[in-house]
């Protein structure tokens, strides 16, 4: 029915999409493409089927809570619930939408075709295109927000249980790429855990932040609603499970920039488990592997590969992440009570932060959950470099006694020596009188280094345990 | 036939694309919104159907070359171009594709598969996914310059002729968002258009460099084809009319990172253009409105509204562009012979920044073929302020006279006094004894300011005829 | 003393400094630009010699910890305490910094050579250099929130003021430029302090999260210190009035990164601020004036000029601060337990951002305080477009007579009737039939837009009072 | 003299910038963290001096013009020249410019009142501030290019001798982190040499498109010079050295905008380098190290570590500068004849970038020069997979024979059981009766990957001394 607003051509190419033809500007959108770094459940929340029934149920939500206030006819939102999406040509709408400037505006018109000429006066009544628009992305972004907890649950648990797993597991802990001293690779773990956490524990705060309801009309004053207006508004917002806004947020979007960011900064923190999941899986390092699968990870050419795949997705969302957070944050300079193409901007970068989490989420679980460690090679690892990894506890038991200065350049001296006589580091330093025997002994001994680390790994855990409450009322 | 890739689930959801389950994280690919922020030619060129097709044409070239040399059998061109796209399951590729880390080693093995057996073992010889990938991108990139160049040629000479009907439309010269001094409105529209045939200039530059093709196998030695490695390379490249690259460029990104920016700052020379149109669109200004047509730039609460929807578009595809050039950057520092994600993240920001400028451009051209310019408006804004914009005329004049700083004081006294009178700055100014009529009679004078503008107006469009000329033969 | 770490030409070098001779890539950093975009306080708590300062204060902090562990003799942190600024050789340190990596290690060394050979060898004890930058830098953090929050609470009580004055004041609501419908002009500012309230609401969270203590060692386990590591870490944080962490944060810099983030949300929400006065002062508005002073905002050549410089500066804040945030989302992919490079790009990062919150702090607390407002131009600009402003009003009382609709295409005609003709809205609107007199008496009656957006005032200036309470107890 | 300017307490402030009170917001400018991040020689080309002394010699080649169209007295350019910078206080000028809003407008006062009252009203004629500053910047960049093009060529010449050194050293080809096939270490380097010597072959043409003088007037149209405008223009330009612009560029960007992206490329093109030296030199491949010096790379607390600091100071560079390069494309959509705030925001971002380009160019110089290379950790480490990295070469020449995927399929179980049983890949494959022994043997040969990779070495070598002969007469 909707389908006579668009000429006979149009529906052609919108028929097309399902053979490849669909527009794939962005990587996360390609049907090739797109499943390697968004998911699937995360796609179809932000699919324009999804929007446009997110559109539908804000506005029966306007017309219910309109209703009750006398300001529209009591049918309306059934009605409006009872248009199907197939009722709805949603590429003729996209056309349409290119000459009015927003989607809304066909929508609203193909709405009131679709509804009977008693109720069409009173439908949209009040509200302006944002409200519609903004309204149905919160609706949007309150499913989308539940998948990422739900991922962030499942990460949460598998990195509790691997660096609890490998809470003395002896490995090298490494500053600037080199061997610094030793840890255990539960408390390399740990940060991962403790950094992701430290993160998901905002999830709470964001959701009520972000997840308020849009309803102001053309200037955002509900002018046309009369005296009714905020009961109007607080009406609407509880029939959709929002919170009511205090003043309208048109213009005011620096909660949709939180929640952007927050998006960005989770993405970062499963950067920096991808960053080191590639370095210690490089060849030459090989202290773990990333989960095997039958063709996961190979090569075209070489048959024998491994990749890093699950770190590479990540840190390539972690790169492209970034650019859309300063099109969120450039889009708060919005003028007066509408801006010129800055709330347009906000379309190209919310939606895609939330495609790149997705993604790197599920890989990020991948990795949580299947992480294959060996702890064999860190050792191996640890005794490469003849004990230069005990230098700065040697160094630092030494301070005390010769200086601190004296000791710096002792152990110096030390490690050039033995790094150019290729001699272990232990014998040369046997040899300087400075250094009593048990000194030595205390400070090639790998225990303390591994209660230290431990301490830590309990508190990691401690810490995702209490977000885990918070999150997953099961882990309470 | 490639279907039996897929379990039947994935089919399914493959096949519903068409009906607005496609995935739409960006505002670019969504049906609803994409049409307003991009052009369906340009979607075309990066839809999957076409990625594939520039895949399977760059095997093919990589055959007959092959062929050449005695390293692939001679029908093995001819069959990779029989391949239909239908045979391939672009969805099920896609989901293959996350498996294996790129979409390129399904799409290889289902060309085998679709291979007579005799062929197969020769397909994609010595190649590696990524010189598939990129060499199809920078076919892609090809035909998509060719769309930014028609466009850029329709707005110069839309501009070209703008600015030479308003040569002489007296007009207030702006700064700070105040008036300044007079100029005319052919010399603001020479303004846009110098600043876009001077990017414009840079094309043919930015083609040469960018549309080199890849081929260097696993680790861009081309070792895999031995001796005649490099002929083979000439000959794969003269076959897709691409430039020979003298060093593999896997992870030599620089001039991808070029082409990304040049549409950037293309992006930025017309969003220049459109802050004006919106500026001097404004209901109190009202000095230019964007060309009118049936339901454009309206508004679902408004009727009375012609928002100023072309710039907005523009203005939108500025404020999203500067993240993907970032990304860009960020993966020019790719490892080895092939980085950990980095390559992965250009795929999420070079096509997005096509499509923002085949909106933008579409929507300059829009402007720049039917601005409507009202010129008794600027008049009126012009003598709106009492004679205040000729303020700088008679200082710099009186500055000869009675020194520069002794003038600037006067006359910034005399403009107090006319803001705060109402009276005309004119008549303030003829009662002060330091100012003679005649240089009061030259400095009110409108004439040497629109001698000067009209002749930057005569530069600019002599610089734009010359871009003309190189980008158009018939303008040459 | 310090002075022999540098030869004579490189002390020459950092005296000639006064003279103009400082570095100034940034121009926050120039003599000549910096008063222009960051504040004297901000500077000097963000300067060099704050800095030392600080990294003193934490060593202190340190040996105070230790001693009461045993870990380091009684009077060391008295002992460093002693150390005066002018002892340190900031240029020399800076030289040896350039070779050592990081500013900490001269820095130890230097002190150490000031210290009493007996008190020395225990100095830093356990620490790593990044443990002391870390702390220092959250103690210059600490102050300078303190300055962003004494201009907040100034910013919201100006604006607080200047909304409840403006309450009724009767102006244009505009979007995309353009009239949409009345509002007050209290109301427009009631978005300002909204915006600005909502992001000062989340400093004291912003201030509990990223005021924690780093006390790691060179791996972050605190392993040196033995058993009583983590006694002294939590001793060294209270000695500082810092949080302890659960977690060593040397690669955790998610809360250094919302920090940033959040400066970036507030200059962003001082830029719509910014915006909306750019565009209001406007010569062909001129609603609004920026607060003037002698010499402010002038011009070199045009002496009647009176720019927007306040706002100027904001937006250049807002447009600069966007790209430092990326910067610090990037440094979360730390590596291991100290990354190469990323750590010293946050250093590029977080300062700037501070010195460009300041200056637009400043400034917007000198619109906030002092703008001009012209209630009789907007007045004057209401009617300036015949009554089209009413359009909306008249259009929503119409839906419901006639359907949405019709309503929308009979106002839409009309206003496009009144737009050619010249004749005031309301007359051609008076000789339609389908519109009764007493509706167009209702819609073109300001009342109800006054009433409605007063009551958003109300809200906004509540939600301000809350946010005062709990910034300024002097508010509560 | 000027210092009547200023009152006492400004001038105090001024005076202690020697102690380190200088302003330090960006690292870029703090005398402790400054040396590291940049050069001295960069540093004063963008002190406050520098500045200024390039505005005065901008102010007297525009008086040498216009006197020689009669448009300024003879001896006004002579007496501009005159004037010595210590005659100027910076500090005051910096205090006014605050209030001003541009440093140009207190800079024309003070020197008017430094030159004779007869001179002085002549001076600055019919230019605007920008057009000093603007012009001003041009001239320090063009000696800021210079010092980039003078490291340029001494990285281009180190990294050549390195190239050819090691051009046929075997080595390891990594992709995604892990061993793929065998290159030369050569090969790595010409890589990198090809990479910079790409974006160095672009500087002779931004110089040409940045070099270009500014001389517009209040709006640009140089109304205020009469018909003898273009004549000053294009003699003032000449006295410079600089290109004379076809049209004002006040609110045409995009060359700086070129310019700065250019900084932001060659900064990536050295983080490539940088990335691999970082991961070459991990303690586990210990391939490569950093020229060693006393002290350099050190750690407080790890007297044993060489961390790889250039290439730390590399990788900062590139992950601060992306951020500008966003900040100079935002500032493109400048209004009218003049913006706000977007031009002040170009402020903070282009010589930042000139800043981080010089540090990260001296770093890179270092590494071409000095890195420390290790052929037998090459060896030792293309051995220790068993070679594994020759999978490739069997896998394609098995392909002919028994078709691409039963190759690929066939050699990846062969890896696998290789990596599970720890015996010898080959010794696995040599088993395999579809392989025959010849066919092996010439897969392990290394010769035919030396050779490829000779070539290419060979190919950037050539590239390079183009380059170099186009940047350096020298080399020609």
């Amino acid at each position: 029915m909707a389908q006579r607003f668009l000429p006979a051509e149009r529906r052609e190419q919108a028929k097309d999409d399902g053979r490849g033809l669909a527009m794939t500007f962005s990587a996360l959108d390609s049907a090739l493409l797109g499943p390697s770094f968004a998911t699937a459940a995360m796609a179809e929340l932000f699919s324009d089927r999804a929007r446009l029934r997110q559109m539908l149920r804000v506005e029966a939500a306007l017309a219910l809570a309109e209703a009750r206030y006398g300001l529209a006819p009591e049918g309306l939102a059934a009605a409006i619930e009872g248009i199907t999406l197939d009722a709805l040509d949603i590429a003729g709408l996209g056309q349409e939408a290119a000459t009015a400037g927003v989607p809304v505006i066909p929508f609203v018109r193909a709405v009131q075709a679709l509804l009977p000429p008693a109720l069409e006066g009173d439908f949209h009544r009040g509200a302006t295109s944002q409200d519609i628009a903004d309204t149905a992305l919160v609706l949007q972004m309150r499913e989308a927000l539940g998948l990422v907890q739900k991922d962030l649950v499942a990460i949460l648990r598998g990195l509790e249980t691997l660096a609890t797993a490998h809470r003395d597991t002896p490995c090298a802990g490494r500053t600037f790429g080199q061997h610094a001293a030793p840890i255990s690779f539960g408390y390399a773990v740990a940060l991962w855990l403790s950094g992701i956490a430290d993160i998901a524990a905002e999830l709470p705060r964001r959701r009520d932040r972000v997840l308020v309801a849009s309803l102001g009309g053309p200037v955002g004053t509900l002018a046309g609603l009369g005296e009714d207006g905020p009961r109007v508004l607080a009406s609407f917002a509880d029939a959709l499970g929002l919170g009511t806004p205090l003043v309208p947020w048109h213009v005011l979007r620096a909660r949709l920039v939180e929640t952007g960011v927050w998006l960005a900064t989770l993405i970062g923190a499963l950067a920096k488990m991808a960053t080191d999941v590639a370095d210690l899986a490089a060849t030459e390092v090989a202290e773990v592997a990333e989960p095997h699968g039958r063709g996961r990870g190979g090569s075209s050419a070489m048959p024998h590969k491994r990749n890093p795949l699950s770190a590479g997705i990540i840190l390539a969302a972690q790169v492209a992440a970034k650019g859309h957070v300063a099109t969120l944050l450039e889009a708060m300079a919005a003028s007066h009570q509408r801006p010129v193409g800055l709330w347009h901007a906000e379309l190209h970068a919310l939606p895609p932060l939330f495609g790149l989490a997705s993604g790197a989420l599920r890989e990020a679980r991948r990795l949580a959950e299947g992480l294959v460690v060996v702890p064999g090679r860190m050792r191996d690892n640890l005794a490469a470099t003849g004990g230069l990894i005990f230098a700065e506890a040697v160094a630092s038991r030494l301070a005390s006694r010769i200086g601190r200065r004296a000791a710096h350049d002792l152990i110096e001296h030390a490690a050039d020596a033995a790094r150019e006589s290729g001699r272990p580091f232990r014998d040369i330093l046997a040899e300087q009188e400075s250094i009593p025997p048990d000194l030595l002994a205390a400070a090639f001994d790998l225990a303390p280094a591994l209660t230290a680390a431990a301490a830590v790994v309990d508190h990691a855990v401690g810490q995702a345990r209490s977000v885990l409450a918070a999150l997953d009322p099961k882990d309470a």
